[in-house]
């Protein structure tokens, strides 16, 4: 028996060095702050391969678990106590690229990394993490012309309040008095909100980036509010459009067009939406065709040919996800629209799942497209 | 020995139960949900005397202290385990009415409450707590036509990047085509950001109701970051002025009055500041007597009548504090300044300290003085 536990042993002491080294030699040691750290915040950080590393203050905590993680470890990414009273830990591998959100678990409760930015989602401010991108250069803040992101208050009659709402202008739009913009509404997903799309998305930068090129003829983005209903887990089964039909339709609209310089007809509305924000822009396109014309779904379903049989004024349809998502769905379905002779655009984003950079990615490719006729 | 033990332990048992029938004829238990809550959260939770009641899950905590408190409870409250695995406590006493910051330590590592919206003081982003102010209607969101909040993103030469700042613009801006407006510059404090008036302080709800009660001429307030040098905590002494100086009248000033319909002159712009932003207030508008007409300093020290003798186009200043500030020291440098000659206003907020209480009725008081000639 001896013999027998010496030889686990060796090879336990064996496999222990084989997977030491394969650390060491696959990690490569230039972490930086993220950089959607809070001012003057150190970790967390990331390296070039795209991996993540925290550090948690707490002496005397029993337990501190990272939400974000892959691979082996399942449940986040567990942090070890270091000496001086802080806890680390490093991802199993590299994240996918772009923006994360994630929390810690200290000793069984949720609360944020102190470190980081909080951004909306999960119906919960949550940490933020950035894997820079391959791409990240066209949503970066440039020095070129910026357009406005305007928070506005509107009179809600059918939710008895003021809603609010986000517009981006594009540069120029307060000095070209004469000029009229077409309107692209521009939905969040589950468990965000109206702020999704300028935090995590950099739509106002993306659409600064694109103008500044001329790849694309300047317009109005709209961002409201979705869950009107107060969605809750497991609930988008009971999910009833309805009210938010009615203030985006009925109220958010008609205020945009009386308040700013729009292009105020069908041919110049696009609606979009990620996620559960696809759900609804597929929902409201089909329910009121007389007010867009071009609709797009970022991973969040497809359209079918038959849907759209009524749509005599559609000029674009849309339809992107992640390349870990289904991607042969969102080709099949454009391949079958187009075959039925609409104006149908897939992408797929390359390396990414049902997150934010699969979403940058599709605005960046679905901007270009809008209101070309 | 044993007797006297006896007596010692009576007259504990008495002064025990003297403070608990105190503490519980005192406590009014109508406790509901603070308004700054996350969407659909409990707690933190706010009863109408003003105490602060907190529950926070950690099941394995060792300690939870939350940062907010009074009186006997030196360092905040600390909460106790209740049987569910949560920790609960209540402040020891009402809190100030108005916005409150604060933290969470667990286990000696310092969290945000993850039932409460952050908002960015103390170089971090806080938990905020709202205790309902008898006078809370003239910063409420009411049915009334509403300005908008606008990001823009300038570009800053000296600082080598594009600066962020928030515009509040009056309702009707947009319509009113050919009207021009005074701009009020107005500055967050120490570990604040340019979030701070609009998030904490609620300073376009207070300019949307003002606006529509009649009692003041519309104008356009500009936030911007004015921590151009990092600083850090004792780091005050060493403020150097001129990098934010030189953001604000060579960058943001120029930029605002090319893209907004301002009327550019002397005359008709003002700066305040709250706290820190004082300081620089009194700082920059000494340097540049040719830029600024309207002085406000909201807790951040006042000006003497001697710092003014040059100041031949001084339109207003106005000095104001909490009652358990310095109130003296506020109204005397006014009684000092008029005595000078000098249209000067002093204002004090009573039962409020260096808190946004203070400063969200400063703004109320200051914004219908302003460029009233």
């Amino acid at each position: 028996m001896k013999k027998k536990n010496q030889i686990i042993s060796l090879i336990l002491l064996l496999v222990a060095g084989l997977c030491t080294a394969q650390t060491s030699s696959e990690v490569v040691e230039d972490f930086k702050p993220s950089t959607l750290n809070q001012p003057q915040k150190e970790y967390p950080q990331v390296n070039s391969q795209g991996y993540a590393r925290f550090k948690i203050e707490a002496p005397e905590a029993q337990s501190v678990v990272v939400s974000l993680g892959l691979g082996g470890t399942k449940g986040g990414t567990p942090l070890t106590k270091v000496e001086d009273g802080t806890w680390m830990g490093t991802t199993a591998g590299p994240m996918d690229e772009g923006f994360h959100y994630y929390h810690v678990t200290i000793d069984g409760g949720v609360f944020n990394d102190p470190g980081a930015l909080n951004y909306y989602g999960s119906v919960r401010w949550e940490s933020g993490i950035e894997i820079p991108a391959h791409d990240q250069d066209f949503y970066a803040l440039k020095d070129v012309p910026h357009g406005k992101v305007q928070q506005i208050l509107f009179p809600s009659p059918s939710t008895k309040t003021s809603r609010r709402a986000f517009v981006y202008t594009p540069p120029g739009y307060d000095k070209n008095q004469s000029e009229r913009y077409p309107v692209l509404y521009l939905q969040h997903g589950w468990g965000e909100d109206e702020t999704a799309w300028s935090n995590q998305g950099h739509a106002n930068l993306i659409m600064d980036n694109l103008i500044a090129e001329g790849k694309i003829k300047p317009f109005i983005i709209v961002m409201t509010y979705g869950m009107t209903n107060e969605v809750k887990f497991g609930g988008l089964r009971n999910f009833d459009i309805t009210p938010f039909q009615t203030v985006l339709v009925d109220e958010l609209i008609p205020y945009v067009d009386s308040n700013f310089r729009t292009l105020d007809d069908q041919a110049h509305r696009a609606m979009a939406g990620l996620s559960m924000g696809g759900m609804e822009t597929k929902t409201i396109t089909l329910n009121k065709p007389e007010v867009f014309s071009h609709y797009a779904l970022l991973s969040g379903g497809v359209y079918a040919p038959e849907d759209l049989k009524d749509h005599s004024n559609l000029k674009l349809v849309f339809i992107s996800c992640g390349s870990k998502e289904r991607p042969d769905g969102v080709k099949n379905a454009v391949v079958a629209l187009k075959d039925a002779g609409y104006n149908a655009v897939s992408y797929v984003s390359e390396g990414t799942a049902h997150e934010f950079q699969t979403w940058r990615r599709s605005l960046h490719e679905l901007a270009p497209l809008l209101f070309k006729k």
